[in-house]
């Protein structure tokens, strides 16, 4: 529905694979690091008998371009349940993202259940029309057209310059089809979420991106509620949790970014 | 003060490094993930002309042991403010860590502040006595004991059954010289969390550790807030934040574990 499955193509096998950043899956001309992300993982996941990721961190070297992308990938080895893998990316004989991931098989898995990260529920809150909508009450990048991005409201203090909440943002994505590629892609898809504390006068690109995967998502809208606590020298974290339409948490993430002023 | 200097030494230089996992940094006769961590850490930064840890990732394929540590590393590439670094750790042949790591140097570093992951100050909290005195009132593992850490009595409902509060814990290490990597062991220092939430009847093994260093500690207790918020399919998160003694944030940790029945 989103056309993110054929944007994350993946050929050949074994150590090294190729992709493609495509068109489309950027933010105001450079490709998603979310994209980018979920691009990692398929290369991670591509031709292996370990269908789940669990636990992949990206660093981002320099920006992409569309064109294709090279991984090199090597199995670092394995535990009984995981196999672990580092790989590079590159475009045009230059790293882009360095790679590492625990990938294994989710299936059959079992043990307690304890706890929440999330007491939001959309349909309580006023939405923002669609990204890209004609409608559309703030610009949005490509890529969050593409999954149909509606913001709470309530969160988006940004557009109007008011600063005075917590630095958090929530959002949902159009009905559709998830996976966890696609859960991945999202928990990036938000405005920078330090804007509501900052402003946005700054730009916050990021360093690394850890994601750790809880489930198979459910299909149906992603509800992605990102948050910054704490900028030191220009640092921050940015952290987001997406749960999908049951309310089942699927991926929790936290990046390092910089702040650079516009 | 604590030795730890001396057990995270590094020989050699180049893509092959070799170091030392010592006796006394263990949880009860396993080597501590926090010092494997610290250790993974100097393999990164040895030799390079890079000082500072910025994000660092390490994954635990098995148990370690007591002896010699292998690090094959490569340099992924960098941007210009950071470089890129890939690790393997290995004894007996067989991995052990797998590591990924951006450094830099944070000496000249400029950018805005804003906000705080604590406003936990421990002179108004109640804390045991340290790690392994004679009046201790609970066992602590011997890497603790290295430490003399002592945890707020307020947050250790664990022990006596209690599991009604937050599953968050808060402990201060003694006085003592401070730097990157002993801030990276602290943040795995306390007991797990989700005890003051599930019971201490499962042992939660690290999956995955990310812990981003956002400043040099100055000399002096370390402070440490540990959390953990969500519990799925046996697998959670555990949060950390390590202050130093002028109250300056130091490293922000999230380790991915898996709860395991005892």
């Amino acid at each position: 529905m989103t056309g993110l499955a054929d944007a994350l193509t993946i050929e050949g096998e074994g150590a090294l694979v190729m992709g493609h950043v495509h068109e489309g899956w950027d933010v105001f001309g450079i490709p998603h690091g979310g994209y980018l992300a979920a691009l990692a993982g398929a290369a991670v996941l591509h031709g292996t008998d370990t269908p789940d990721l669990f636990s992949i961190t990206v660093h981002y070297l320099r920006k992409a371009a569309v064109g294709p992308m090279r991984f090199d990938r090597t199995v670092v080895g394995g535990s009984r349940r995981f196999t672990t893998t580092q790989v590079t990316a590159s475009q045009d004989g230059r790293p882009v993202l360095a790679i590492m991931a625990s990938t294994g098989d989710r299936a059959d898995l079992q043990g307690p259940r304890w706890g929440s990260l999330s007491d939001w529920d959309p349909a309580g809150s006023r939405l923002s029309p669609p990204a890209g909508a004609p409608e559309a009450t703030f610009p949005s990048p490509a890529v969050a057209e593409r999954l149909g991005l509606r913001m709470d409201l309530a969160t988006v203090g940004f557009v109007t310059g008011d600063t005075s909440a917590d630095a958090s943002l929530r959002g949902v994505t159009a009905d559709g089809p998830a996976d966890q590629l696609t859960a991945l892609l999202a928990c990036d898809l938000t405005p920078p979420a330090v804007w509501n504390g900052m402003g946005r006068e700054g730009w916050v690109p990021t360093v690394e991106l850890t994601a750790h995967v809880r489930a198979r998502p459910a299909d149906g809208p992603l509800r992605i509620e990102a948050s910054t606590r704490a900028v030191t020298d220009g640092f921050l974290e940015e952290d987001a949790v997406v749960h999908d339409a049951t309310g089942q948490l699927v991926v929790q993430s936290r990046q390092l970014a910089r702040w650079t002023a516009v």
